[in-house]
C-alpha cells in the first residue's frame, strides 16, 4: 500500500475525531460543562491529583476515567462519592471523541467541571482532541528533568501544567530550572503549579485556576 | 471510510513491520548480535539502567537510542565511550523496524549485545517487533503498584522486568506484593530484578542474565 493511501486513512481518522469533538463541546457549552483533558505519563499521579482538586473545587464535578484495562481508579473515585464513568480502550493508547460521547451519555454532566483522565501516555493523547476546553498536563519530579525536551508536544499543547510529588524532589535530583526552561521554550505563557498529593501543597491554587478559567468559558 | 478498510490498512502496516523485523533479526543472527528491545514509561530510568548494565556486561555493546525529539541520551552514552546511534521518530510513539534497519546501517553491530531503547511509552512499543531477540521492560517504584493491571500488554510480552529506583521505595509507598501479583497473573515465568541506578543494586544479576540468555541465542 502506498504512502499516500496511508496518509489519507490517517487524515480520515483525525477528521472524524475532530468532528465528534466539536459536537461534544457544543453539548458541554449548552449544558454549562467546563471540560478538562487530563494527560500525563503512567504513574505521575493523575487520579490522586484529581482527588485533591475535586476536594477543593466548588463546582459540581464529574470524572471520565480512561484506562486500557481495569477500573481501579474509577472504583477509588466512586468510593469517595465522586460521579465517575469508566472508559476502557482495550489496547488503544489514547482516548478519542466517540469514546467520550458514549461516557457522557452515561454520567450526563451538567453545570460543573468534567475531568477526562486520559490513558497514561506522554505521547499520543496530546494528538487527539476529545471535546475539552482545556488540557491539563500532570508531570512528576521522579520522571526526570528532561521530559519537556524529549516529549515536546504534550508540553506545547498544555493549558496548565502540574509538577507532582514535590515532597520527594530532594531524593531524586530534580533540576527544576532545566525543566522549567524546557517548558518556557515550548509554551512561554503556560501556568505551572508545583504540587504534592501527599501534603496537599499547591492544589488550592490549581482549584482556583480551574474556577477562574471555567468562568470565562461557561457564562451561566 | 469503512471500518474494514481501516483494519486492512493497519494490517498492512503491521505486516510490513514484521517482515522487516524478521530480515533484521536474520542479520543479527548472522553477525552474532543479541538484540534487546528496552521498553518502559517516560522517566523510569531506561538510559541510566543501560549505563549500569553496559558497565557490567562482558560482551561488546551497542545502543540505538529512540526518542521523539532530542539526542540528550545519545550524547550522554557517547560521552561514556558507548557506541550509540540516535533515532528520532519526529512524533511517532514507538520505534518500528525500518527505523532500526537504518540505525543498524550506521553503527553496524557485530559480535555483541545491541540494546534498542524504545520511546518512553508503556503502551505502543509493546505492539511492534523491531528485530529483537528479547524484550526488557523497565519499571519504577515511583510509578505506582497498579501498573501491571492497567498496562498489561507490556508486562505480558516482557522477557525480563526491572523494578528501578528501589533506593526510594520507602518514600513512595510501593506495594511490592500487589505489583508482583499483577505480573504473576500476566507472565508467571518472567524474571524480575529489583535495581537501583543510584546504588548499583541488582545490576550484576541483570548483566549475568543477559550474558546467559545471549549464549543460548548466539552460538559462536
Amino acid at each position: 500500500m502506498g504512502e499516500t493511501k496511508k496518509i489519507e486513512v490517517m487524515e480520515s481518522v483525525y477528521a472524524k475525531n475532530i468532528e465528534t469533538a466539536e459536537k461534544i463541546q457544543k453539548e458541554f457549552d449548552k449544558n454549562g460543562v467546563f471540560a478538562i483533558n487530563v494527560m500525563g505519563a503512567p504513574g505521575v499521579g493523575k487520579t490522586s491529583s484529581l482527588i485533591e482538586i475535586i476536594k477543593r473545587v466548588e463546582s459540581q464535578t464529574y470524572v471520565i476515567e480512561g484506562d486500557i484495562e481495569s477500573s481501579i481508579d474509577t472504583q477509588k473515585l466512586r468510593s469517595l462519592g465522586i460521579n465517575a464513568a469508566q472508559v476502557n480502550t482495550g489496547g488503544a493508547c489514547h482516548l478519542d471523541s466517540p469514546l467520550i460521547e458514549k461516557a457522557c451519555a452515561e454520567i450526563m454532566p451538567k453545570d460543573g467541571v468534567l475531568f477526562i483522565e486520559n490513558i497514561g501516555n506522554l505521547v499520543c493523547p496530546a494528538e487527539f482532541v476529545i471535546g475539552e476546553h482545556k488540557k491539563m498536563l500532570i508531570t512528576s519530579v521522579t520522571d526526570g528533568s528532561d521530559k519537556p525536551y524529549k516529549y515536546p508536544l504534550a508540553f506545547e499543547k498544555a493549558d496548565i501544567i502540574l509538577i507532582n510529588k514535590m515532597d520527594i524532589a530532594m531524593y531524586v535530583d530534580f533540576d527544576k530550572k532545566y525543566f522549567l526552561d524546557g517548558i518556557k521554550k515550548l509554551n512561554p505563557a503556560v501556568p505551572v503549579f508545583e504540587v504534592s498529593c501527599k501534603t496537599g501543597k499547591g492544589f488550592d491554587e490549581v482549584a482556583e485556576w480551574i474556577e477562574q478559567t471555567k468562568s470565562s468559558f461557561i457564562k451561566k
